[in-house]
């Protein structure tokens, strides 16, 4: 295992302070317990926080700003934030209007969340974010949350922004999430830095399809194939789930898992937008990048939200974060 | 090899094409000879031209926009454009005030641009970037142009959207780029799709540093090691070369080579500003994250610049492309 790296028990330590010094204009790090919260505080506002395991930046700590989300907790590498962490992050960024846990479903954030929310003596809501449609419906432990997280978190945090009240953003959250499918494939897995080797192996004429971002088994391995037949693939499933109809405005979101090329994912956009046009769907927004990552996960999601006219305003308004910005 | 490409042939082509839908808002893509152009001129500007072999994305396309470049010529993966495509780019953004061309100091890349700067029949000029120090200054081929050319694109961009002239450009360029340093470490090779295998053979225990952005060799091939040591090794080779006074202010860079997760390059920066401010050198500005990259190369450079008042100044200055953008 090759990584820039000291120590694998400094490692996020290490990194967070870097974040938090290269965006010292935008955000602050609490140490401990730790979380990163938003500088300037925006009184009477809902309070939006969200969190998990390492590993997936930008998501969250890089949404942190104005326009999004109040406050991040981070986790271990791919483990989930404590309950102290909420609860220290909620009573410090609360404004006065409640606060509002944008939480992927993942049983331990979902168990810790739930503990922080007891325990809170603020008033609170929480989104449940499963957007990726690769499990079933009925699935024993539900859909997982994945890249489908920061649109839920631009839109809504937009919202918090202007005004909205909480039960007005826990309202729209689990409308954006339920507009919302994502689904991955892997090329490659991702190395754990605690375990030193990757998390499940690929042959070479092997992708996961379906995996989620801790490196999960996904819905099968199949043999590698165009990128035409894998975005043919990813594409079906997440149309035949929110089975969007000609002329419906809807947002494309390649997100990459950290190792993919820039250049890999604009085509996989283009694939993927010929798709949907193709089916009258007017693609009025997107967003390609490595965003909601895996460590260094070679492969890419696509998700899709249909956008209703007061989703794509709040998704224009203004953001200012370290890894979002426009507007202002 | 396992990317996402239906054909090498067709794989720029469909890339490209993503992007200018993506970004359609800001820059079009004209298809022949390539080019990408901001899709709003500015009457009177000096234009600034850039380009280069694909593959190194968001660099340059992702830089076309206000308070950067007018165009960029994208040549085939790792594969200089041709000087056909640099006319036609010249001859369409011209503003009536000159071309400045930014040009990375490799010798295809030279040359055409030569060719494309001899046949115009516009006044223009070239900023040449050779900030990478892992070559000493009197290397035969020169120093090469790696992340600091983004650095330079900015501040000149910035520069000519506030009204300099062609000759006040050029000079600016040439400044920015004296007072830039860079070098770079390579953990793993890329795979270059027409090739199919990666570039270069690294052991398990091994790195590359001082390695260019196509995977050419560098100062050294050396023993893995943690991640202090790297940085050290890197800031000091640029420290020695730029030699920064106690109290001046200077942007630092840390640029991923395309397969690094932002965890570890918020490590790398969290030991590079440590080790420039223990010597009293204000980190002023900063920028981390994948904007020159080597395809799927895990590596990153270390990028200091040593600004005064009028490169910071214009460094702020609002910036709308598809990869840099604030203040708008």
């Amino acid at each position: 295992m090759k990584k820039f790296i000291n120590s694998i028990d400094t490692m996020l330590d290490e990194s967070l302070n870097g974040f938090s010094k290269a965006h010292a204009d935008i955000i602050e790090l609490n140490s401990y317990p730790h979380f990163i919260k938003r500088k300037q505080p925006s009184p009477g506002k809902v309070a939006l926080i969200s969190g998990g395991g390492s590993g997936h930046e930008p998501l969250h700590a890089g949404f942190v700003g104005l326009g999004m989300l109040d406050a991040a907790c981070p986790g271990q590498i791919f483990t989930s934030p404590t309950p102290d962490q909420m609860l220290a992050a909620a009573q410090t960024v609360n404004n006065g209007a409640g606060i509002l846990f944008i939480v992927k479903n993942y049983a331990g954030d979902v168990m810790n969340f739930e503990i922080a929310a007891e325990m809170l003596d603020i008033p609170n809501a929480t989104v449940l974010v499963n957007d990726d449609v690769s499990l079933p419906k009925n699935h024993s432990i539900g859909r997982r949350g994945v890249a489908g997280t920061s649109i839920v978190e631009k839109i809504v945090g937009a919202a918090a922004e202007g005004g909205a009240d909480l039960a007005t953003c826990k309202a729209l959250g689990d409308r954006v999430n339920s507009a919302t499918a994502s689904m991955g494939v892997a090329l490659s897995s991702c190395i754990v830095p605690a375990l030193g080797k990757p998390t499940f192996n690929l042959n070479e004429n092997e992708i996961e399809m379906g995996v989620g971002i801790h490196g999960e088994h996904g819905q099968k391995t199949m043999a590698f194939t165009s990128a035409a037949d894998i975005v043919e693939h990813l594409a079906g499933i997440i149309n035949d789930e929110l089975k969007p109809q000609k002329s419906q405005s809807a947002l494309l979101h390649v997100n990459g898992f950290g190792a993919t090329p820039l250049m890999e994912l604009y085509l996989v956009y283009e694939l993927a937008s010929a798709y949907w046009q193709k089916q009258g769907i007017i693609i009025a927004r997107s967003l390609i990048g490595n965003y909601t990552t895996s460590l260094d996960m070679a492969g890419c999601s696509i998700t899709l939200t249909i956008l209703d006219g007061e989703m794509l305003h709040l998704w224009d308004a203004p953001v200012h974060t370290a890894s979002l910005r426009w507007g202002c």
